[in-house]
C-alpha cells in the first residue's frame, strides 16, 4: 500500500535577514521531510543560507540547479524550452518526494507569488497535492525598510518592474507613476539607469544591492558605476513626499 | 540627568495571521517597553490583535486614536488638517516616551512604509531618535498567497492602487497594466468594480476580505454584492498565466 502523499509548501523566507523569516515558515521548515530550493550550479543560494539555521541531519535537502544562469542560449524561444524541461522536471523530483508522504517545503527568497520560481512548481502540482503557500517580506519592502523611505503615501500608486522590459516598455509605464520598483536588474541595470535619466527622475532614484543582508549597498543611483549588477539588487523610487 | 533617549521601531505586523509575524518584530516587541497602535475608537485594531500573545504585564499600551474613520467632515482640506494635527499629537506621545527613555514599538498591518499610518510618524521622529523599521508581509502577498495564485510572471508588471482615485484615474492606470492590486477600498467599491467592468477585466478579478485572518472571504469580484466593504480587503487581479 503506497503512502498518503505528502503536503507541497511553498514557504517565503524574506529578503535575506534570517530574522525576517515568519513564524509560520519556521514552523513549516522544521515540520518538512524535504527542503528543496532554486540554486545556482555550485551555490547553495540565498534562501537556503537564510534559513539554513533551522534544519538539522533529518532534512533532506533538494537542491534545484538552473541549468542556464544569465548568458541567453541561441534565442528567447530555445530559452523558453529550456526553461520548462528544467521546470518539469524538477516538478518531478518534488512530485517524487511528495508521492512517498514526504512533506517538501520549497523555500523562495522574498514572496513565493511575486516572480518567484516556486511559481512554476506550483502551476505544476497544486491541483495535484495539497498545497499551502506561506508568504514572505518581498525585497522590495525589505529595502524601503533599510532605507527609511516611506513607499507611498495616500493615494500614490506603486509600480513594480522587470528590468527585462525593453527600454521603451520601461520608459512609457515609469512615466506618470509615482512610486516605482524595478526588479531583475543584473545586466539590466544600465538600461534602467538610462531611462530614469532620460525621464529626468534619476535624483529620485536609489539602488540597493542585498537588502537586510551583510553586504547591504545602498547609493543614489546616479551614483552607480555603469555595469551589471548582483541579481539581489533592485531600483527604488519612492513616492513624492506628502507634506502632512 | 536626562536618561539616554529611546529607539522608535516600526515594526510590520503581517497581514492578520499571528503566525506570520517576523522573528524579528517578535523580538523587537519583547524589547521594547511601550507599544503604540492607530486604532478607531473603542477598537483594539487588528495590528494589536496580531501580536497581543508576545506582550505582558510589562508593556505600556499606547492607543493612538483615529479622530475621524471614513466619513469625511468638510471637505478634502479640513480633512488633511484634522489628519496632520492628530499626527502631530500622536508623534508628541511618541517622543514623550523615547525622550523618557523607553524603546517604542509602533506596530503597522502589512508592512511600515506601504501605506501605513506609521509613515507619518516616521516622518516626523526618525531625524531626531535612533529608528529602525522592520518590514513585513504586506495584505496583498497574504491575499494572493490565500489564493493559490501567482501574482506575476517573468516581465510582468505590478500595479498597486488606492481605491481612493477618481474613476477616471483608476481606469487609466488599470488600463494596460499586467496584475493589479486595489487597496482602501471601503466605500471605494462600488467604483472600483465599475471600472473594472468597463475596462472588461471583470472575470479576472477577485476579492479578498481579511486574508489570512478568521472570517477570510474570497470571491470572484463579479459575485461581491454593491456596497461597501471592510477596510481589510482588496482586489486582486493576478497577472496573466505563463505557459512555462
Amino acid at each position: 500500500m503506497s503512502p498518503a502523499p505528502g503536503r507541497l509548501y511553498g514557504l517565503g523566507v524574506g529578503p535575506g535577514d534570517p530574522e525576517l523569516v515568519t513564524l509560520k515558515t519556521v514552523r513549516r521548515l522544521r515540520e518538512s521531510q524535504v527542503v528543496a530550493y532554486f540554486a545556482a550550479r555550485g551555490k547553495a543560494g540565498n534562501a537556503f543560507t537564510t534559513i539554513e539555521g533551522h534544519l538539522d541531519a533529518s532534512h533532506t535537502r533538494l537542491p534545484l540547479v538552473y541549468p542556464i544562469t544569465t548568458e541567453a542560449p541561441s534565442g528567447p524561444q530555445r530559452y523558453d524550452d529550456i526553461m520548462r524541461e528544467f521546470y518539469d522536471g524538477a516538478a518531478a523530483q518534488v512530485a517524487a518526494h511528495l508521492d512517498a508522504g514526504h512533506d517538501v517545503a520549497v523555500i523562495c527568497e522574498g514572496d513565493p507569488m511575486l516572480y518567484g520560481s516556486y511559481m512554476y512548481l506550483h502551476d505544476r502540482l497544486a491541483a495535484r497535492y495539497t498545497t499551502e503557500v506561506v508568504p514572505g517580506v518581498c525585497a522590495m519592502l525589505g529595502g524601503a525598510a533599510m532605507l527609511g523611505a516611506p513607499l507611498v503615501y495616500r493615494d500614490q500608486s506603486l509600480l513594480v518592474l522587470s528590468g527585462t522590459l525593453s527600454k521603451d516598455e520601461l520608459s512609457q509605464r515609469i512615466q506618470g507613476a509615482d512610486a516605482v520598483v524595478v526588479m531583475k536588474l543584473g545586466r539590466n541595470l544600465p538600461k534602467v539607469r538610462e531611462v530614469i535619466a532620460e525621464l529626468g527622475l534619476l535624483e529620485r532614484a536609489l539602488y540597493i544591492e542585498r537588502a537586510t543582508m551583510p553586504g547591504q549597498r545602498i547609493v543614489p543611483l546616479e551614483d552607480v558605476e555603469p555595469g551589471s549588477s548582483p541579481y539581489f539588487s533592485l531600483v527604488l523610487m519612492p513616492g513624492p513626499k506628502w507634506q502632512g
